[in-house]
């Protein structure tokens, strides 16, 4: 398998303003892309960083009012809950992800964010989240 | 204040030797340093990840038997929940932090795992949590 390539770290936030403001101010990020707003996920996102391509990104997670499976880490106190990797055969390296004992949540789903390339969610073995993004669309 | 430059991510994880085989056969990653016990921290960690210069550094945590800080983290599922950032100015930083409504956890200390270098917990006002690495050793 190629190995995934780290793309961005998720961080759940309650509104995205407050957070890309607090963002901007103490780690002297700036807005990369977005926000979005995606309705199967049910939460916005923006992505924030400083661009420059050695620096991690950061995807800013906040809920859609109402039920958002983002307000379950909201609720543990917030801040980094997921990992995003990029792989090229997406639906091999699901396959391959499972094989190696790790849990799929759901199926893969198009994303706004992605220009609806797909996403799907997973935990690892040591029960990680993880989020594999489809590197282009089929 | 000059940019916090981002060093790596703080992944909870219950026992480093079986996260390491996971992050091995998953991800492709390899033990980049350490392990180190810490028992200022209470922790054993080590970095893992693919040793290119774009790619991100992830700090296994795993808790002392007894207490730990760590342990927090894990009953909350475990997975990413730090961000930490290297200072040069490191008290200045830290200083600069608490006035845009950081709080800082603790006192500074020194480090096992960066050769005795200080580091600094702080919640940023959206309650992330933050490690904040002093640059060189004074």
């Amino acid at each position: 398998m190629p190995p995934l390539r780290f793309k961005h770290l998720g961080v759940a936030v309650s509104e995205i303003g407050r957070a890309l403001k607090t963002y901007e101010e103490i780690f002297g990020y700036r807005l990369l892309a977005g926000p979005f707003d995606d309705g199967i996920q049910k939460v916005t996102v923006c992505f924030v960083g400083t661009g420059l391509p050695s620096d991690v990104v950061l995807e800013l997670v906040a809920p859609h009012p109402g039920e958002s499976p983002v307000n379950r880490f909201l609720s543990r106190g917030g801040g980094a809950y997921h990992l995003c990797y990029e792989a090229d055969d997406f639906d091999a390296t699901l396959d391959e992800l499972r094989q190696k004992g790790c849990l799929s949540v759901g199926d893969p789903v198009p994303a706004v964010a992605f220009g609806g390339r797909r996403i799907a969610w997973l935990y690892t073995p040591t029960r990680d989240l993880i989020e594999v993004l489809e590197s282009r669309l089929p």
